[in-house]
């Protein structure tokens, strides 16, 4: 019996997951940190995929209008579900992220409302945290400027305090002064916290502070007198189209004197400035929100991975199999070598984040007693981490695109809808090269500290910084390698770690004639020795899995190790840690090793993307469907595209009749003879 | 004198063309191929930006739809100008590429009318060929299948020969034998040429072949009986938005005899198939489509390199200057480090394209005389140079909308634009992977008849495979060289001939034991070969321009050079061509070099942009304005966004208002109070 193109795909995720030797509920598991999570990922998810509100099936044919309007309701209606359903705000938290939407309250609960309360004066969080914590109140976040953004001391709206009536008068005296993409201002947000430089009477400028505005009235909506506000305009490639990122400008507007944050900072009555004690209180919330981006990179690369996995499972092209079809794609070793990767990045990413959120908790409840012993080495490591996941996670997601060649420029295969909105991660929360500036600086700090201590030792080292050990013995790195012994992590751990110690002390050594990309290189040579040794760690506590789970979760971490060493096989070179050896090429030992690596993951790669546990209606993929018919999946939302109304469309008779029949008059035919 | 923010950015552009040391005039025609040709733009410019249907303002504010309705009356516009001014073909088609937008009539142009024309028997052209030529008809080129892309063989749209009617019937057996993708099939095409694979009476399949099929009524643009045909929906990134690709079924449907394709295989009244003499003669199209890539690649790079260092020009941030200003974003050598080399594919691209049009049509002629022995070098070195140019160009595009932070995500950046319609070249017309694998085929041909002919000589060679000529002075490569004479030009050519030599080598020695990456790496090292020994004859020919624009553009093609060879340095240690000997690491001379190259270039970089000849409305970007004045232009764009039009979106009523209310009322208050 012939088996149809169509039905074919069915028989094969289907034979894909009985192939599979791993138990994907134990992995699942490990993903979520626990059964209980699962479980109420579950409950959850149930409720939400009920509601006709969260319905995903129209999105890719809205314009932004019609984006933010259904983003604002769906927003209205998560917080009826949290009201009927008495979630606790964990429970919140977790449904929104199982929604996974661009919503325009983002900004309000990530950076608005953790900043208002961790520097709003007590009597101000007084009357409003209730307000906020229930979002009777929407806020935004004003800090970036037309003209400015990463230099936030160049920022030039001010806040000039007027003593006679103890109010500040918020005012934006440039063009480029203007506030400008700003999550949740454009349409939504009702207050904001403005950045500002606050300026004392007699006109000195002691730098950028925080002010809580209000914008809109509360009546109607209408924006409060010597305000201007509004939309920024669509962003590049149909991204986070939902949300209303907004400008502003401020014409001379008066607030309180209370309304300045002033936890750390205050301006007296008479217009006095009083000191922070210790500057660097205020730091948490970037912390926070670039700690919490590790663990959404990983959840994002995963949607990926399950997308094009199963459809390179089902897709079939080329030459023939053994049975006589066409080989699935992703037999070639030209799609798993792309692939399998990217599924090791989103078990990593995810196991990462969660060591991290548990770091910050740590930092975070030193920090409100006022020790921040924990903050230089919570800043280097989110920064690095930030940088590494972002670049690489936007990455991750255009091969995986490309991987499913034609159909992965469909908007069906959901992958560009990922890739859209996660871009600018690359450059929000710094831009990944100014970053960069600062992981490298960091680098040199502890290297300087190591070298010029009296007694230069390990346990003068931080986590972040513990590669640099390798250079306390003495000056001579390790003997060249001509045959690494690939198999064993422990020997990748140690490499990846001995070059980016090498390449600080050469950074050191040149420090005055730079190359250009110099920081690029340091950066992530730094970070990726941070998580190589991280790696290792996780690879040793996986002894609590069973034995399948953890072999192939460890194989999983193993790729990872390979592909970082062969991304470095520059630098493993050029600081003498392998070398070419008559007939024995490392290069060619570590692809080789590489690609049996990935021939051993291959049949458990459905498995393992099944573990990430969505669900069709959260993946929303046409080529990610769980049955594996993709097809039918591709033409059933074809048939939904608003320009299939009619057979001829209104441009029909307003273009196209008119430019045949002037073709057809051209070249003497009437139509009718044709 | 303070300057504004706002009013530096002119100040600084101007300075920038002012410090500009080449001609730009004389660049521009060494770009354009002549100063008539440039002539000849500016007229055809000046005539289509006075054009309301044109106009180019609102275009990032439409849905799929509109974009339709304008590209389709922007085509019909485009047309009625060609008759008024009488334009010449090529005239037309230069107008076209000056419109630089995603038009329906693309592959009617690119792919249906040559097919027909080259392929249509003397009767069919002699019915047709005026009615297309004039647009009478609008075609499209129904090849890709929902289930089938690549493999042409395995379609299954069946064409069978009815011998008693003289008919084919056309027919659509599955559902994944429904054509789709196809270029202005969705709403605007009336007739298709059909790849379907010929049944002979007693059922014999003789593969794919064409047939000339109408679609559409020409009195109503209504769909014909048997056929059922739409848009497929919107793609990723928004892209190709106002294209209306397409899918199409066919139930026994019949068309005559006479509409077969027939001039190169035909099938006689009772049903005998006449064998093509030649099956290669048909392989012309595809040919002209990817050597027409190659300049397209060029000047879309174009763009994004003019907008980007024109931002980075006027854009200041980070540190200080000498005169006290935030530094300009293009002094920093992370940022020109990134742009330059963009620049230099611009250039690159453009010529490499010019000399394959020039070879194209040789091998055209020749090919239409019945003389193929071109095709297999066109073949190879197409092939190679689409996998090259794409990757690198829509690389470059996101590495320019990267460069500009923040603002770069804006849509009125005009990059994300390119981006998303580029973005596909990396899978039509042979996705790149596959072509890969037809680049190494075709190099381990060469090289294994090189190596078996009885007397091996470089006189054996073709341009695409000349660089195996540095195989045949014995089995040892040359000597290692820790200190290579990066500014030698020569030298690095021979360094990227010498890389891919070895590697088709290695890989015929390996062949058996293939790593997972090896089509990709050799197919790059081999075209990265040609392409080198290209520019070194491109360096020869800037002998007649003047003397500081042949410094200039020879700078510019070493820093390719340089960047490709950094790009390879892998390869270049692990096949013995470099190696670090002692304290002399050719990695630091390498990025040295390109560092300096970087930084004597830099004084041009606005000049060599203002040398595409781009226009404001040509380019169509905010951050990307011949005055520099971006924050104006970023700003007078956002005014226009239709979320701006009231101050409550309809969105307030039915969903902010409801939920700012339940809150209010949940912290206790009611918001009179507040």
């Amino acid at each position: 019996m012939v088996i149809s193109v169509n039905d074919q795909t069915k028989v094969d995720i289907d034979a894909a997951r009985a192939r599979t030797r791993v138990n994907v509920s134990v992995v699942r598991d490990y993903l979520y940190g626990g059964r209980e999570k699962w479980d109420i990922h579950t409950k959850l998810e149930g409720i939400l995929s009920r509601e006709p509100v969260f319905a995903k099936d129209k999105k890719d044919f809205l314009g932004r209008t019609g984006l933010y309007t259904r983003a604002v309701a769906i927003t209205n209606r998560l917080f009826e579900l949290e009201e009927l359903h008495k979630w606790s705000s964990q429970e919140t938290s977790e449904a929104t992220s199982i929604l996974f939407e661009v919503l325009p309250i983002t900004l309000h609960t990530l950076a608005f409302e953790p900043v208002f309360k961790s520097q709003g004066s007590a009597s101000l969080l007084a009357r409003y945290q209730h307000l906020i914590a229930n979002k009777g109140i929407q806020g935004c976040y004003l800090q970036t400027e037309l003209g400015h953004g990463t230099n936030v001391s160049r920022l030039e709206t001010t806040a000039t305090y007027i003593a006679e009536t103890e109010e500040f008068e918020i005012h934006s005296p440039t063009l480029t002064s203007s506030k400008w993409w700003i999550g949740g201002l454009g349409k939504t947000a009702t207050h904001g916290v403005v950045q500002a430089k606050l300026i004392l009477p007699g006109g000195k400028d002691v730098g950028p502070h925080l002010f809580f505005v209000q914008l809109r009235s509360l009546e109607d909506h209408s924006v409060l007198p010597g305000i201007t506000l509004g939309d920024i305009g669509p962003k590049a490639l149909g991204g986070m189209a939902a949300t209303d990122n907004g400008f502003a400008t401020f014409n001379r507007v008066r607030i309180p004197r209370e309304n300045m944050l002033s936890k750390f900072a205050q301006v007296s009555e008479d217009g006095k400035y009083v000191q922070p004690p210790h500057s660097k209180l205020s730091y948490g919330g970037m912390l926070f929100i670039r700690s919490s981006m590790v663990t959404s990179a990983g959840w994002t690369v995963a949607r990926a991975a399950t997308i094009s996995v199963r459809y390179t499972t089902v897709r079939r092209q080329g030459g023939e199999d053994r049975n006589g079809l066409e080989r699935q794609v992703i037999s070639y070793p030209s799609t798993y070598y792309r692939l399998l990767p990217i599924l090791s990045h989103a078990y990593l990413f995810i196991q990462l984040g969660r060591r991290l959120t548990q770091a910050f908790q740590e930092m975070s409840s030193r920090l409100s007693t006022g020790d921040t012993s924990l903050l230089a080495e919570m800043h280097a490591i989110t920064c690095g981490l930030k940088v590494l996941m972002s670049s690489t996670g936007v990455q991750d997601l255009e091969t995986a695109r490309r991987s499913m060649g034609g159909h992965g420029y469909s908007a069906f295969s959901g992958v560009g809808r990922l890739y859209a909105d996660y871009l600018p991660s690359v450059t929000y929360e710094g831009d990944n090269f100014v970053l960069d500036g600062q992981v490298v600086r960091a680098a040199l700090k502890s290297y300087r500290s190591l070298l010029s201590s009296k007694e230069p030792s390990a346990s003068l080292l931080s986590p972040s910084t513990m590669y640099l050990r390798l250079l306390l013995n003495g000056p001579r790195g390790p003997p060249l390698v001509s045959s690494p012994s690939w198999s064993e992590s422990a020997v990748v751990i140690t490499m990846l770690e001995q070059r980016a110690a090498l390449m600080v002390q050469e950074y050191a050594r040149t420090i005055e004639e730079p190359d250009a990309s110099v920081n690029q290189r340091l950066s992530k040579a730094v970070t990726e020795a941070f998580v190589a040794a991280q790696v290792g760690h996780m690879i040793d506590e996986l002894k609590t899995l069973p034995a399948m789970e953890r072999r192939v979760i460890s194989d999983l971490y193993r790729l990872y190790l390979l592909t970082t060493a062969e991304a470095a096989l520059v630098d493993l070179f050029s600081f003498g840690l392998i070398c070419r050896d008559g007939a024995s090429d490392p290069t060619r030992s570590l692809r080789l090793a590489i690609s049996t690596l990935c021939a051993e993951l291959l049949p458990d790669a459905i498995g393992l993307t099944d573990a990430f546990g969505f669900s069709d209606w959260a993946l929303d993929s046409a080529l990610g469907v769980h049955d594996g018919r993709v097809y039918e999946a591709l033409w059933n939302r074809a048939q939904a595209e608003p320009l299939n109304r009619d057979d001829a469309t209104p441009a029909y008779e307003d273009s196209i009749k008119p430019m045949l029949r002037r073709g057809q008059m051209a070249a003497g035919l009437i139509p009718s003879k044709l």
